[in-house]
């Protein structure tokens, strides 16, 4: 179908377009940009409810959420006391630059040091769809299994670091942290793994180590 | 952009007509087709397993499995002794019906009284696309949250039967059954939903009680 695949390149290139004019204003602001990506449930709104919390005490930081419908994760992720922004996508499966523009334009982002994003729940489709961010973000909740870096290579690839969500479940479902790190290592060498329990607060303390080091260099 | 919306209906008409076609196939060969879609991780491979095992006592089952990569589920699937085949996708997130066309190509239908078809772990691509079957299954399992079918509800609208699964974690992850059954009712009236553990077994009879009668209406 040679007719789809070029429609397809030139929204995806459409999309670089707008994500690059986006990476520039978001250098000009001195902002931090991280999306996360993951399958439905695997835990982003809680990580990143706990992630804005952590982080107002000492910055300026907002989050737009992603959905195909229903305002959940922002009314959520608003108890974080954070300026929150839904978009909804309706039947898309993703997010793209040009939703991410429209969902900026009332705020300044040069009161902003964090921003992040958080991409509808899905494991293929936001992997070509560059959003103009820093810093991407792939999760992996421990009840999902130890093979999906296998079984999604894309969006591993697509992502600059993995985080291990639901720690504190990884007994009841038999998780092997070691056979997950071995694949994300096996689809995606060298890349940094964090494990993580956003409810019991484990592996948090690293992550933000990570997010200040990397914004450190990226800024 | 009304050039894709164009491509993509016509790619969604010929499913539509390949679909057609495999659903007489399937009727004239007396076989009961099962589509089975989640999210990744959802359990749709345990859940299957176990459901081909007990079929395999008295009736001849096989299975198709979807997946971007690797060929483990239908390694795992291969367990209960079934016919199974697997189907990558590549880049694509859900199965169309000329890839099950394909696939069943050496495959004697009149052979089976069970088809199941696993598509690719994805709450939004798959529901758009018919592959011919009797009866099509979404799965939710409590680790991902009782919202689900109010964030995900085409894909709700477009199944028969939902399965709640993992529900020996429900306890642990403090999922509330009573709401996410009021979730699915508001998305989908009438909706038939089963709770299971593959795991424990609970709720497993109900579910063969509820494909004997579909497969007694339906063939």
């Amino acid at each position: 179908m040679p007719r789809i695949v070029e429609v397809r390149q030139n929204i995806l290139k459409r999309n670089d377009e707008v994500a690059r004019a986006l990476r520039n204003r978001f250098r000009e602001a001195g902002v931090f940009v991280v999306s996360v990506v993951s399958s439905p449930g695997s835990g982003k709104t809680m990580f990143l409810e706990k992630t804005l919390t952590r982080l107002r005490e000492r910055y300026r930081v907002a989050a737009l959420v992603g959905d195909l419908a229903t305002d959940n994760d922002a009314v959520r992720l608003a108890r974080s006391n954070a300026p929150v922004k839904q978009i909804t996508t309706g039947t898309l499966c993703h997010l793209e630059a040009t939703m991410v523009e429209n969902a900026l334009a009332e705020w300044k982002l040069a009161d902003l040091d964090y921003l992040f994003i958080e991409n509808v729940g899905n494991l293929v489709c936001p992997s070509s769809y560059d959003l103009g961010e820093n810093l991407r973000v792939v999760l992996l909740s421990v009840t999902e299994g130890e093979d999906k870096p296998l079984k999604y290579p894309t969006i591993f690839n697509s992502a600059d670091v993995a985080v291990i969500t639901k720690m504190d479940l990884a007994a009841a479902v038999e998780f092997d942290v070691e056979m997950a790190r071995k694949n994300i290592e096996a689809v995606r060498p060298g890349m940094k793994v964090i494990s993580v329990s956003a409810k019991s607060g484990e592996g948090m303390d690293e992550w933000l180590e990570l997010l200040g080091s990397a914004a450190a260099g990226g800024k």
